[in-house]
């Protein structure tokens, strides 16, 4: 199963990508989780040892440059498009609790076509993810999510907008819903976070009207608690962790009844 | 005065850069605001009617064929590196209660070099505003803040970095303290938005040693109110003014200072 996460920056996305990855891992799958957000730090969520030590795919100047034949021996001018990227998951993901993980670094959004040799290993990578890999795939991604691409939409099992109950994290769901349609990716679902109360639950339905919503995560203050005083983050709060529980139940049967 | 803010997504940057741009205009100046931040709506939270018919300069296809020189007419191969963009500020821009307002559409981070069309122009114009325009700009960005370049980091007078209590945005403080130095931009400084309690604003500035703080703005549930029942924000919470006129006073001060 192949699960993309998007929204505004600062909805939650990293700890439902962190959550559901950990469901999926204690349920017995085997779990690759991207981080594709250079703003957020699925490492550091997830509980990894020295998450700051982790150089980004981007990063690895080496790497890029044998791949996509390109850096100061080469000369200049033309790089490989298609570069070799399927062994690059097991030899430089790292493990912890029995979650894979890749940190992507800095990809470039879409738009007229932005070459650099970074970028074209990047996508090659997400690619290849989506497409050739086996495990459950959690991608937490930033909300410009163009880099999808027509080629990669289809893959994606669900994409999960996260939003809470605020004006602009709706007008960024809006905005992703659309560039989803664009790209042809059409299994999209909402999941409300930092709910307070009812209101807030029914105010996120009434002003997306027409989207499945796969859960409500609650508001809870055990979570800002555990944040605040450095403490692990994924076991702080029951509720969320049960409401979470929920989602995979529901992502489970929702690609049940796409597989029938 | 050039003040650049930045930031965790999600933090309030496009809050406080609105409260600023209207405090600058009504004390007189004229003021020009950017929005550099795709996954941010500065020309709503302004008040503008009807943002989301306003084009970014990203997306003016003409304009970007134009002066960089590319497009199907032109052939393919090359494009120019230094477009002219001195006088795109005042064609392009928009204007609301006595603000001028760009929006930039989708700035493509540093690393190793991206060139693209849309990148080379707006870079462009981001020097061009940092350099050469005299108004007040206010640059509402995303946490990467790499595009402002070594050539541009001096003219900032401020990189206005908010925070709220909580891990991540203060992982994404350290980052960005580190971008900026290592471009050359060392006129930090923080402000603290979401404060509940005296103890917030001890969290942040035990956790943020050795940094300036501008001040600190408090939570208002007001504030949440008026985004939920989709009323106008600027206007919503007198405390939140009352503190951004504050801030406003130090970026002032510490201008003089620098001056001297």
């Amino acid at each position: 199963m192949k699960i993309a996460i998007s929204g505004k920056g600062g909805v939650g996305k990293t700890l439902l990508a962190s959550l559901l990855a950990k469901t999926f891992a204690e349920s017995g799958y085997s779990v690759l989780a991207i981080d594709a957000d250079p703003d957020t730090n699925l490492a550091s969520t997830l509980g990894f040892p020295h998450p700051e030590k982790i150089t980004p795919v981007s990063g690895m100047k080496e790497l890029v440059e044998e791949r996509t034949q390109t850096g100061p021996r080469r000369g200049t001018g033309f790089f490989k498009l298609n570069p070799r990227v399927d062994d690059i998951p097991d030899k430089y993901s790292q493990q912890h609790n029995g979650i894979k993980l890749m940190v992507m670094g800095q990809l470039k959004r879409g738009g007229s076509g932005c070459y650099c040799p970074e970028n074209t290993l990047l996508q090659a990578l997400i690619t290849h993810l989506l497409l050739a890999r086996d495990e459950v795939v959690i991608l937490d991604m930033e909300a410009g999510i163009e880099h999808l691409g027509r080629g990669t939409a289809k893959a994606v099992d669900k994409l999960i907008v996260v939003v809470e109950p605020g004006r602009r994290s709706l007008e960024t769901a809006h905005k992703i819903d659309k560039l989803a349609r664009d790209i042809g990716l059409q299994n999209i679902a909402m999941v409300g976070n930092k709910i307070r109360s009812h209101s807030d639950e029914e105010f996120l339905i009434s002003s997306l009207p027409g989207f499945e919503f796969l859960g409500f995560i609650p508001y809870d203050q055990a979570l800002v608690d555990a944040d605040l005083a450095n403490r692990p983050l994924l076991d702080s709060s029951q509720q969320i962790v049960n409401e979470v529980r929920n989602i995979y139940q529901a992502l489970l049967s929702s690609a049940q009844v796409q597989a029938r």
